[in-house]
Parts: structure tokens; C-alpha cells; sequence
């Protein structure tokens, strides 16, 4: 048996990515429930299955979760908030571990509203079928909301002089700093133009996003077919009709 | 010098009122600092100052946050991760500490949900500049979102039989249920006619929220003027064209 069992849609990186990032990078025994095949006990009915098990002392609305010494514990932020310290990706003060929370909560605020900008009235649409107010939140995204949040982590690097400006908290690579890896990742793939013009504001996330991939784990499971990439179907899309419009 | 500084805007509810239930409720010492006159070191002004304070190991991206033993703590759910057991408002095991936070986290999705009803857009914008793309929001968050949160929490509640069901953690009131009290306060207020007609689905959740204002502290605190109405400006506002309609 794993010592942990992540279970997440198999299909997209979605909000388990952030979770398999810090597995990854600390080379933990984990398996990824629902990409095993079903003659394994594997696929999204195993995860539907652990989901509604009656067995759990407290059920999750919604993946990722985690098992784990026998709970299940659901919430992204919540989930590395366990594994952090665990998995060497935090440092193991109490203090420390709030405030890399506090980072990993806005992080999710953050990664709600990019998820969004595609699906503002309803997640049960299509994003066809909800093009025209996407069409009106993106550029309103774009202008006030990434520049703002952007902004406010450069900051964070930028006053953290005892890891030299490299690290999000603490003076080591934490499941934060991967956090921020696979979102600039993702704002990178689904929003290039607004991105290249946000490049020279934000020297030092930059600097952490080009540094991380030498991690060796963390670049063979880049480089992996473990490591789904970015498509249509989660939080970051590349739709072009909602980046800022080509230099004419 | 209070033990806890509060810091949040003065005149909504908003995200701060969950902090200031389970202050009040536990009949913490505490200042609610942007609410005391700015001659007295309080108003909008110390909020801002302290938001922006060098001083701070780590600086909020926005309020609600909170002071408490030299720190600044930030993020709703994380500040009353922080509280509860400090309070007696959430069992001191780490095993319930993180069950209710996975609850409190999902309070905070369905929060964000309710609120970006009425501002699908782009919060800078007023309401009316986008009341159009709210009215079609809204009826799907009504038949999608709001029972399916609903039903997961009756559902909580139902399975916690060690609490008679009366509590969605553990078997005393903690600061999950003073948060759903005024989730359902605030539903009530902003979605009347859609809750009345899911009222009998929730018959765990209604007790919880009849139940729990006959708590001395809750019920001095919501009597009093320190609880600031639901209005316009907040999370919960009642725009009777976001509602299910009248029956005719």
C-alpha cells in the first residue's frame, strides 16, 4: 500500500496538479487513484467510489483528496497544508505553516477568478455557451485582477531578503513556490500576450519560474507522461479571443 | 491592549463576520479596529496602514485579517483555523482542526459562488453594470449550486449521529457552525424565495440555524449594534430579480 492516495480527475491538471506537483518533488510513495486502470482498482469509478464511501468520517464535495494515515482530506490548500511538513516542503513551525497557507488560500482566490474569466455564469455551461460575458470579464481580468495579484507575490519574493528574494516563504523551495511554478505555467499557456506584457513587472516570479524545473525530480516529472498538459477542459485555457489582442 | 485586533471594512458584514461570530460567541477580548473612531486609532485609515506595514513578516493581499501575538494572520478560513481551538470553538485534535477547516474551505467556495452571483464580471464594476449577465446566473446557481452545497451540508450534518446532528463538527458548537448559522442567515436575506423552497431539504440545517441564536453571547451580539445589517455592499445582497420569482 502508498503511503498516500491522491485521487483526481485523470484527465486534466486541474486543482490535483498542485498536489501531485509537491508528491513529485518530494518523490513520495503516492498513487494517483483514478490514472490506474479499473482491473487495478484504479479509473474515475474508484474515485466516485472513495468519494461516497460511507467508511470516511467526513465525506469531500469535490476531488482532490488525499488519503492518508486513514483520513481522507479534501481541499486543495487543505491537502498540503497536511503534506507541507510532511513532505520536507515547509518549514515545520506553526507560524511558518500559516503563513505559507495564508499564500496557498490566495493562490486559490487567485486560481478561482482565472478559472472564471471562461466560465462566468456557470460551470454546468460550456464555455461556448457563455462566450459573450467571458468575452467582457477577460479583458477586466486581464487589466485589473493579474496585474493585482501578480503584483502582490513580486512583493512577497521581493521581501523575502533571507532566501535571497528566491523562495515565497522560508528560505528552502516549498509546496508554495511549486504552487506558483504550475500557475505562472498555466497563466503563461493561457494568456502568452498578457503575460509577455506583464514579464518586466514581475523580475523575480519569473527568476523562481525558470529556476524550479532544475529540481531534478520535479524535471523528470516534468518531462514524464505523468504530467498532463494544459488542454480545454480545466482551469487554465487558452482560448485567444480572450488574451489582449495581437500588436496591430 | 486586547488580545486579538480585528481588521476588516466597517460597514458590511462581509467575509469579517465569520471572524467576529466566533470572537463574540467566545466572548473573546478583542477591537474591531476599522470600527473605532480614527482619534482612537481606529477607521479605514489604521486598516489600510496596517495592511501595508513594512513591519509585517508577511502582508495581506486584503482584509479580513487579523493581529494576535505579534503576528498578522490572514485569509478567513485561516484565521479561524487559527482561533478555533484558542477559543473552545473547535476540538483541539489536529484530526478535527483539519476536518473543520476542509468545511470551513468549502463555506468559503460556496461564499465566493453566492457573492459573484450579483458581480459576475468584475467586482469593480457597480451591480447594475452588469445586471444583465446576473440574471442569468443567477437562476442556475439556484437550481445547480445552491442546492447542491446545501444538501452536502445537511448531509454533514446528518452523518455527525455522535452529535445528535446538531453539529457539523464534533460534538459541541465550534466555528464551523457559527459560520453556517450566518451562511443561512445571509441566503435567507439575499435568496428568500429560493430558500422557502428549500426548506424542507434542510431540515438539519434550519435547527442549526434556529438553534443557535439562543446562545447568551450570540444572542447579546446579534442583538446589539455591532452586527451590521445585511445591505447592498456585501456578499449577501437581496436583488428581488436574482430570486426565483413570485408564484402567481
Amino acid at each position: 500500500m502508498a503511503t498516500y492516495e491522491l485521487y483526481y480527475w485523470p484527465t486534466i491538471p486541474g486543482r490535483g496538479e498542485f498536489v501531485r506537483l509537491a508528491l513529485e518533488d518530494a518523490g513520495a510513495d503516492y498513487l494517483d487513484i483514478a490514472r490506474l486502470p479499473e482491473d487495478e482498482g484504479g479509473g474515475v469509478k474508484a474515485l466516485m467510489k472513495m468519494m461516497r464511501d460511507e467508511g470516511n468520517e467526513l465525506q469531500p464535495l469535490a476531488p482532490p483528496f488525499l488519503k492518508s494515515e486513514g483520513q481522507l482530506i479534501a481541499q486543495t490548500a487543505n491537502i498540503l497544508h497536511y503534506l507541507g511538513p510532511r513532505l520536507g516542503l515547509c518549514p515545520g513551525d506553526d507560524s511558518s505553516q500559516r503563513r505559507a497557507h495564508q499564500l496557498q488560500l490566495t493562490i486559490a482566490d487567485f486560481i478561482t477568478e482565472i478559472h472564471d474569466v471562461h466560465h462566468p455564469i456557470a460551470v454546468s455551461l460550456y464555455y461556448e455557451d457563455q462566450r459573450a460575458e467571458a468575452r467582457r470579464r477577460a479583458p477586466l481580468f486581464i487589466s485589473e485582477r493579474l496585474p493585482k495579484y501578480l503584483a502582490y507575490f513580486e512583493r512577497v519574493l521581493e521581501r523575502n531578503a533571507a532566501a535571497d528574494r528566491a523562495h515565497l516563504i522560508g528560505t528552502a523551495t516549498s509546496y508554495v513556490d511549486l504552487s506558483m511554478f504550475h500557475l505562472l505555467a498555466g497563466l503563461d499557456y493561457a494568456f502568452p500576450r498578457a503575460m509577455a506584457q506583464q514579464a518586466s513587472r514581475i523580475p523575480l516570479l519569473r527568476a523562481l519560474h525558470q529556476r524550479l524545473p532544475a529540481r531534478p525530480r520535479l524535471a523528470a516529472y516534468l518531462a514524464s507522461p505523468r504530467r498532463i498538459p494544459f488542454n480545454l477542459h480545466g482551469i487554465f485555457r487558452h482560448y485567444p479571443e480572450l488574451d489582449v489582442s495581437e500588436p496591430s
